[in-house]
């Protein structure tokens, strides 16, 4: 697959995620056992109970994670790799749920040349989290390095 | 441990994590080949060889996890347990290492009924992430959903 530099990329671009990730309870379990431990996330009972939630719903930082996953497995392909400064915002739109299956879609929006490091420059990238219905789980807009070309 | 209703919080109320969470080179590969598997994160060798981060570091997404999990484990108690909408920022601040221990500090910036939830209300809260030098490593301000007292 294509390597691409900073200059390689340009606003309004989308790479498409090369995969899809299945979400089984077994794995939002495992994940809320380790790094979200709230009884909606751990038990299917205490989650029917939970208004807001009304069944089994993945941390949304499972959800993250996994679309970081997506993301490094994606057309992105920033020489140098995926290196995050952080992220501009995360919105969970959509509960993900056991059996859905999470595919992504990012688009570029914007360039920059970086201030302290004169051989990258920094991508605005959004990365949208769709469910097997194509509705979107999850928004993050985040601001990536990547190495631009030898002059 | 008490748990807090909407309005027992108040802007620049700060709460603390109760432990840390040690961090060690088998954790970093270990969460970076599930969600974040770029060579950096995943081989010594390699990671020393990048001049952005001079040996391994964890992935910025496992450093937001292991911040969720001591979130959970904090002082902040909302009723209804931690629910996060979304999220306003993160910033990776410092890498995180091999030996590092992890401690999170968490103070309330805003307070808002939900209009959708009118037995809800909305808590933005900054959580700061702090190594064993008391140096921050990573800071995420969030929006979590708060039970309202019954009228």
């Amino acid at each position: 697959m294509t390597v691409r530099y900073f200059e390689d990329f340009a606003v309004g671009q989308k790479y498409l995620g090369l995969g899809g990730c299945a979400i089984d309870a077994a794995g939002i379990k495992a994940f809320a056992a380790a790094y979200d431990p709230e009884p909606f996330h751990l038990d299917e009972a205490t989650a029917e109970r939970n208004p807001a939630l009304r069944g089994l719903t993945a941390s949304g930082w499972h959800t993250a994670s996994i679309t970081m996953r997506l993301l490094v497995d994606s057309e992105l392909r920033p020489a140098g790799g995926i290196l995050g400064l952080g992220v501009d915002e995360i919105r969970w739109l959509r509960p993900v749920r056991p059996g859905d299956v999470l595919r992504i879609e990012t688009e570029i929006l914007e360039l920059r040349p970086s201030e302290s490091r004169p051989g990258q420059g920094i991508i605005k990238v959004r990365t949208t989290t769709f469910n097997q219905a194509k509705e979107p789980v999850q928004i993050v807009i985040s601001n990536l390095l990547a190495e631009r070309r030898a002059a």
